[in-house]
């Protein structure tokens, strides 16, 4: 039986460097395919179609969501987003593994609908540095920042119930831990019961 | 409450290069600590107490088994080899990693008196490999060999109720895989539940 890939799901509270994360494991941790996102809302500038998110008509998404075809959605400020089993299915069948990096919310959809699903939350190593880092990107009011700090606590809150939990003070350590757990993944024993069948065959 | 220390049980068959493996481990998978096995046979040349092994006499050793303190425990060659629970306990209870390097029999007592422990079986690539790597060590005739190699059968066959596999095909490959088993290990998130709470407490 041709191994099927593993759904690595990485959610974690604004400010605690996921994105940055999730980029940096493409490489270090390949083959990995990373799960792009439908979204209704306009492209930004230099944001490219299928690469950045795939944009689709909100009667499009609508109609996926009507089918039940999405393994996660959400409207964030009056935008749709989500992403569709279809596209999960065509590269775990395949035998490729998919990352996906989404809210807590998304997260527990997609291990509802994955349950084999890995789960990993990224940590920040305190709210202190969480709320600096969030105040030195220098883009949100104190009044946001305040909200996303109180957000992060909330979410955090649902992190007891991921499979592994990262911290990420120092970012290269934070890679190498995201790696290792997607390499471990890769040997868990399931994946060779083809050659124990065959080094115990006939 | 302190973190409890990760039992990880390496068993493979003979010719795998179970030993070779578990000796690169310990370093890049610091801090790992080794567990001594007891036995009574004698010290061979240059083999140090508390090193290679507990030398004890018989009637120690006995004593364990009958008080049910060994983890695991046979007889080879008439001699008796075991790891007594509070040799294990110790280094658990203090929140120190322990790798043990048992053979089939002997994970499945660990395993059991621990159900917790991470069991790790070494596969060769193939037979082929394995019956080239036992001739090539040079020091066991062709019928001892071929006894081996009916063993390593019987004992990969074993493999399937372990956690993980890692396939011995490149030693540094194999040994990364190593490390990441245990790194990973080290992220569950039971570990980190302190770190959440302080996280989200008041």
């Amino acid at each position: 039986m041709p191994r099927k890939g593993g759904l690595f799901v990485v959610s974690a509270p604004s400010g605690a460097g996921k994105t940055t994360l999730c980029r940096g494991l493409m490489e270090p941790a390949a083959p990995l395919e990373y799960s792009i996102s439908y979204t209704t809302r306009e492209p930004r500038e230099g944001e490219v179609q299928g690469r950045d998110y795939n944009f689709v008509s909100r009667e499009t998404f609508e109609s996926l969501v009507s089918q039940s075809a999405m393994a996660e959605w959400a409207v964030v400020h009056g935008h749709f987003y989500g992403t569709p089993k279809p596209a999960i299915d065509a590269v775990l069948d395949s035998g490729r593994d998919l990352l996906a990096d989404v809210d807590v919310q998304g997260s527990v959809s997609l291990k509802k609908n994955y349950p084999e699903a890995v789960r990993i939350f990224i940590l920040p190593p305190s709210m202190e540095e969480l709320a600096r880092r969030l105040h030195n990107r220098g883009k949100d009011s104190q009044e946001v920042v305040a909200g996303r700090l109180a957000a992060a606590r909330k979410e955090i809150e649902a992190a007891g119930a991921f499979d592994y939990a990262v911290v990420n003070d120092r970012l290269e350590q934070a890679l190498n831990r995201l790696v290792a757990i997607i390499t471990a993944h890769r040997c868990r024993v399931e994946n060779s019961l083809d050659l124990i069948s065959k080094l115990t065959g006939p």
